[in-house]
């Protein structure tokens, strides 16, 4: 992205979009051409922060007492606006992102959109994400309320289910009271900006208060920091690259606020030997059409294959290197993303993995890298884990071929924290003797871990958990996926110790206040 | 306490007392002579840490495993150890803090700690501290399993119930399956030591593994903060000083650890003018008793008043006075803890506090501080909130007379996070029309908002929050006194996606593996 200096778009602070007088701005390009996309927008100086914090500190004096029914009125609202723009959404992501318009945009990442958004407006309805919890006889009671403004930094690769201003962490604050504060993708302000457009609308239209959203494009370093780090933050949710947010966890930590972070993850994929004996051409099929989706663009994307040698791993291998070498290389994000993947590619052969397909740039102005196979022995990246474990965001793989079960067992104890981990293993029980083994090394590692199935979809459940020990996430005890679980991490717990029972929040108060809301009551969680 | 070189006890590593060939070691002083103790502890080295975390890892590889019926009894067999073994371990706490032996150490503190044993070790045994969630249809599954090691470091004011091997953080560790590591408070080592004895016997007697808790006294700072930020730990539980407690959080923050410490708090509270017009000489008696309990040395002790000028509020204040200048100065934990106090109350009068009673040490060589009223005016509070603030650690209390209700509400938003916050209002609804107003602001400062009620009785229910907004804790979402919700910080979300059913853990299995494990299936909290 180019820093030019032309007039820029505006800002929405507080209710108002304002337009900047700001010294520079930058453009996002087209990854499919590499051309810069006409509109420009502006780097925030300090006092559009400083503006933005203290409205959504006013604002969050209204939200934190909204009705629920009011504040899901809103999600509603945006929802069915989101909805209603799905086509302009879309053209706007598809340019911005080179993302296919149908059916990943269109047919499969708006609709979550706003499926989070409607599951949030419900959750905020019925409030059981308080998790009221009533201990008559001591007469205390507790519950998650609004903890305070959230910062939301979203990532490049879901242009609107990881938006800062429609997506996950946007739709759990939001819900949970909270005003957010958006910080655009710099890779798509302009669909970030359609959707304030938007959000601006329902604001209105609901009667929110005016600094309940608001949107910022970029800042300087030293002012994200100054952001994350300011007393008038309740939180900070941040998906994207590590050295970033590591710097601005680091800024967080040190003012003791809580800093939710998505940062990278490798995935690994185990494939027992019986499982490759039994099924070594639909494991090919399954685990390629899972690493080259999105070009490898997912958190979830299974970067690191554990196997065992022998003559099934490889003709698993060959399998997998005749498809990839098959199929067409994916348009990536953006050039960061392209110079990112050919990085960390020219780091994993430099310390010794063997390229058996692709790796390197195509020619041509398409962000794009030929579809990636390396191969590495278990004994050497066990003598190298810290290397031998760097993400190569896109569409490039790591297959480890191992002496043994045994061997793969050392390696995942060798492993940072990660989103998920898979497990294949055959249906006739042959691999059940080292599946344990395996497992207990594994569940230690990962936030999710599957049995004979990809890790790229993470459904919206409640049961999901989108998250893992770190470094993949900053805290191993909160999922960034699925309502209401990932609205806690925007909650703060608050016990009401003989306060008088009218005074009380209404979930506490002596009668259930929806019929609906589950409470823990005397010990037993009950509707009553 | 004295750095010496004489022979020192030894620590408990690996299931061994050994006797570290260390350069030095400390004793601990009667507070009531300021005379040392015999025994010598040593200052571990970093050899010995480096040996306690191995050993801790090993253990995990099996605590995390074990039925939850064995880690139980195990709890359990340690809770019967203390109660038989309550003379002994009373005298020896009893020298070491000055802590009164009836009613606070025998009949109070001491049931306290077994009790939080035996409601671990029920937690362990029904599992629903779990929180297993379950989507049939997705067949996705969700609960918290065991984090890893933790190391616990505890407090100088509850030598049983918040110590690092006995108390609510080592309980919640151990019955959600993870080792511990025990940082002795260096005021309190023999008590220490002798609980240390008993739990050796109690894993002996229940075979856990060697390492699931270990015992070191002290090292230097630099090693605790190389033992806080050392991979091989799960987590950090931390009760104490400010200052040491912030090293060792930025040291675990920078490696991801979750580091849940509690720091410090001057628990605010409110008379509104009705109350104090309507029963001001109770509101003395039951302030009075509550401020002194202790010497004032809880956590949760009531530091900063908040009441409105007028003649009813100087007779409170009078009250107080006299109350505090006539009761006789308890005996504080240690000189560290008395030239604290001195130099917190220095700073508060330097600042413009008036003296009302008290101030300054007591003549002798017991660890005392005369009972201390400051007071200071609302206006001149909000010139300087920062230091106003001021932890005073003991039997000290600042009252801030402020011009109006609005006054009080604004100092509570000049307040940085606080355990608690109390709220005083008549019964006749004079009160009534600001309430909300305070409470509103109060909220969102405290863990625990009380009506009409000291806050220095921390009853172990499920309802409770021994929490609070940073710097009272470290993170607006966790309890350490409650269970089972305080357990929840030493455990690890972890989903399981498509694993098949006998692979799961039992809480997540189809059939209930207790029948009163609550698991939430489909989205309805349910004993089935």
């Amino acid at each position: 992205m180019a820093t030019i200096t032309h007039p820029s778009q505006p800002v929405l602070i507080d209710g108002q979009w304002i337009t900047e007088d700001t010294a520079t701005s930058f453009r996002s390009t087209d990854p499919q051409t590499s051309e810069p996309i006409e509109r420009s927008y502006p780097v925030s100086a300090w006092a559009t922060c400083d503006r933005a914090l203290n409205a959504a500190q006013q604002a969050f004096q209204v939200s934190r007492n909204l009705e629920p029914a009011a504040l899901a009125a809103f999600l509603d609202d945006y929802a069915a606006r989101i909805e209603a723009d799905r086509d302009e959404l879309v053209a706007i992501a598809h340019r911005e992102t080179g993302l296919p318009t149908a059916p990943r945009l269109a047919a499969v990442e708006l609709p979550r959109t706003v499926n989070q958004l409607r599951m949030a407006a419900e959750a905020a309805r019925t409030e059981s994400w308080r998790m009221p919890i009533i201990d008559r006889a001591a007469n205390i009671r507790s519950c998650f309320i609004a903890l305070g403004p959230v910062a939301v930094f979203g990532p490049n690769n879901f242009p609107f289910a990881f938006n800062s201003i429609s997506g996950g962490d946007f739709a759990a604050a939001i819900a949970a009271g909270n005003p957010v504060i958006a910080k655009a993708n710099t890779s798509h302000p302009a669909t970030t900006e359609r959707l304030g457009q938007l959000v601006a609308q329902s604001m209105n239209a609901t009667g929110m208060p005016r600094g309940l959203v608001q949107l910022i494009y970029r800042t300087s370093h030293e002012d994200g920091e100054r952001l994350v780090a300011d007393p008038r933050l309740g939180a900070v949710g941040y998906t994207g690259a590590r050295t970033a947010g590591l710097r601005l966890k680091a800024a967080a930590d040190r003012v003791g606020t809580p800093f939710y972070a998505e940062l990278s993850s490798v995935n690994p994929v185990v494939f027992l030997p019986g499982a490759l004996a039994e099924r070594c051409d639909t494991l090919v099929e399954e685990y390629v059409t899972s690493g080259l989706m999105g070009a490898g663009q997912f958190c979830t994307n299974p970067g690191l294959l554990l196997v065992v040698k022998g003559p099934t791993t490889d003709a698993f291998i060959q399998g997998v290197v005749s498809r990839y070498s098959a199929a067409p290389a994916g348009t990536l994000l953006s050039a960061g993303v392209q110079h990112s993947l050919v990085e960390s590619v020219g780091i994993l052969t430099r310390a010794g993995a063997e390229c058996l397909a692709g790796g390197g740039a195509l020619a041509g102005p398409r962000c794009a890298v030929a579809n990636t196979v390396l191969r590495i022995t278990g004994e050497r990246f066990l003598e190298d884990p810290h290397v031998f474990q760097t993400e190569a965001f896109g569409n490039a793989v790591l297959i480890t071929v191992c002496d043994s079960v045994e061997q793969i067992v050392r390696i995942i104890e060798s492993l940072e924290g990660n989103l998920t981990g898979c497990i294949y293993s055959d249906t006739r029980g042959s691999d059940d003797g080292v599946y344990d083994r395996v497992a207990d090394a594994l569940q230690q590692r990962v936030g999710r871990l599957l049995n004979d199935k990809m890790p790229t979809g993470v459904a919206v459940s409640p049961a999901m958990n989108h998250g893992g020990p770190y470094p993949a996430t900053s805290h191993p005890g909160f999922t960034a996926v699925g309502i209401p679980a990932s609205m806690l991490r925007f909650g703060k717990l608050t016990c009401y110790d003989a306060v008088r029972e009218p005074r009380l929040p209404r979930v506490l108060r002596d009668a259930n206040p929806t019929g609906t809301t589950y409470r823990c009551i005397d010990g037993a969680w009950t509707l009553d």
